[in-house]
């Protein structure tokens, strides 16, 4: 099953990062977005262009050293339907080049409006005789504080026939998270009880590396609620977002792991895409792969995959 | 300001209603799909084309009946871009059509990721020496339960100079809302918290007609907090989901209005965009406007637009 998969994928690599794949402009080379406008034209096409370019310049170059990247739909939308497409090809890329593809789209849907989502990116739509499959992926990230009704949907995809993974939102990596996450109802936090929910999702669909097919989403931005979480939740697959960037520093992210370097991943975007700006030149493939080595440094002061 | 924009089209009409744009292919007349896959064989193409022609019709029939309505992001990204293309065109036609429109997007994102989505929708993209908008609307629906920092990098486009709206999800309509939501916390449930922080948001930014420009979503499943949150927030303009296909009752949704009938907007999608199903036929905008001065009239029972 799927959870499995990505584990195996890490140890095989001894790598627990997950890159993510934000695009924006301040990312961009300028020499390639420049190129991108020369042939299209200046507008959402071009910059679309851009960023399917260099997205798969990255992909290509990571793809020995990295068992999974996260796609961020926010950035890709942004730039309208342009962007999306580019999404979509971008998708099928990566699951093309191996790997574990998660979708985060943050979106909070709940009924027969989270059904349909779930529907077109883990069932595919039936068109005519085929069935079509317009966002690939093995998991994607989801917002379950609007309750169960959000989430249900999804959780018939997790069966091992479509194998597939969700990641819910338990504690997110921005500072006001504490606004609603960390508020007390009785002796337990509110991110707790998001964590329940989670937990119950993932029952009795643990893979053999004894974590659920439901994966929780904890920000380094809460280093002691990493730990607080780790101690209590030992199945919970955590996907860890906040690296570099945002701040996070990978004694925290250490605080995720189980004793064998299992049961998490660490997500980095900005620091990984935008890691050529630090240098000279813009060869920004070799700058991510220099940029995944680093961080992958910095992780074993702490964690080792067995 | 745009709340007043949105408050002096519902007196206009004397129709606090919001007309949910979402589209399904069990909505779409199946001769009317049939003609769309002749003329581009089956696939996403199609059925987009589908949605595109059936909405058209919906906001035709209905320019003179409804002062608002909301699409719904998830009906047309479920398509791939096909369908975000379509959305693009639909939100610039109801525009141009004079209604008041709101986006509802569900994303939750936080920190640079919202940044660049409130850019892109409110803000438009800097690309060449053209600002380019890819999502023309009035507002966006929020969830904020990640906290303020998914909130507050759409908050400046609120100032006069922009004049848009944000509706933030405070308590939503699916049943299962209540399993995060109506937590208490202290001595009061999560979902005040979620009010006082739309409440906070919306300061300074009072409209003429005396309600914020920043909304609250109270689902029409809680009547009882309907009425609750009525009491306590006399500044908060309600958007109400629910009615109709969802179950509620034009006598809860009098709860969330003002002694004056302002303040507040009942939303319904299915019961107005899949009527043609009830009657002979396939006139489906025909339907649509009998079923909306249905709703109309069962909401005049309890509420009168002054």
């Amino acid at each position: 099953m799927s959870i499995d998969v990505l584990q195996s994928k890490i140890r095989k690599l001894k790598c627990p990062i997950v890159v993510g794949m934000d695009p924006s402009r301040a990312l961009i080379p300028p020499e390639l977005l420049a190129e991108c406008e020369t042939r299209l034209g200046p507008g959402p096409e071009a910059l679309a262009e851009s960023y399917s370019i260099f997205c798969r310049g990255i992909l290509e170059a990571l793809k020995k050293l990295v068992p999974a990247v996260k796609f961020q739909t926010a950035c890709f939308d942004a730039l309208g339907w342009q962007g999306v497409k580019a999404l979509q090809e971008l998708l099928a890329f990566a699951k093309k080049l191996g790997y574990y593809v998660l979708l985060e789209t943050m979106r909070t849907d709940v009924g027969h409006i989270a059904a349909l989502s779930a529907e077109s990116v883990f069932g595919g739509l039936e068109l005519g005789a085929e069935r079509y499959f317009p966002y690939p992926c093995d998991a994607v990230v989801l917002n379950g504080y609007l309750g169960s009704d959000g989430i249900k949907p999804w959780l018939p995809y997790l069966q091992p026939e479509y194998g597939k993974n969700l990641f819910v939102v338990v504690k997110s990596s921005n500072k006001s998270s504490s606004e609603v996450q960390d508020l007390l109802s009785g002796d337990r936090v509110i991110y707790t009880a998001m964590a329940d929910l989670t937990l119950r999702w993932s029952t009795e669909l643990f893979g053999k590396c004894g974590y659920g097919q439901v994966g929780a989403v904890v920000g380094l931005s809460s280093p002691t609620a990493i730990q607080a979480l780790r101690k209590r939740y030992d199945t919970l697959f955590f996907l860890v977002p906040g690296y570099g960037a945002q701040g996070g520093v990978a004694k925290h992210a250490s605080y995720a792991f189980d004793r064998l370097g299992h049961g998490a991943a660490v997500c980095a975007s900005r620091s990984i895409l935008g890691a050529w700006r630090e240098q000279a030149g813009t060869d920004y493939p070799e700058a991510a792969a220099a940029a995944v080595e680093k961080m992958k440094k910095q992780l074993e002061g702490y964690v080792t995959v067995l």
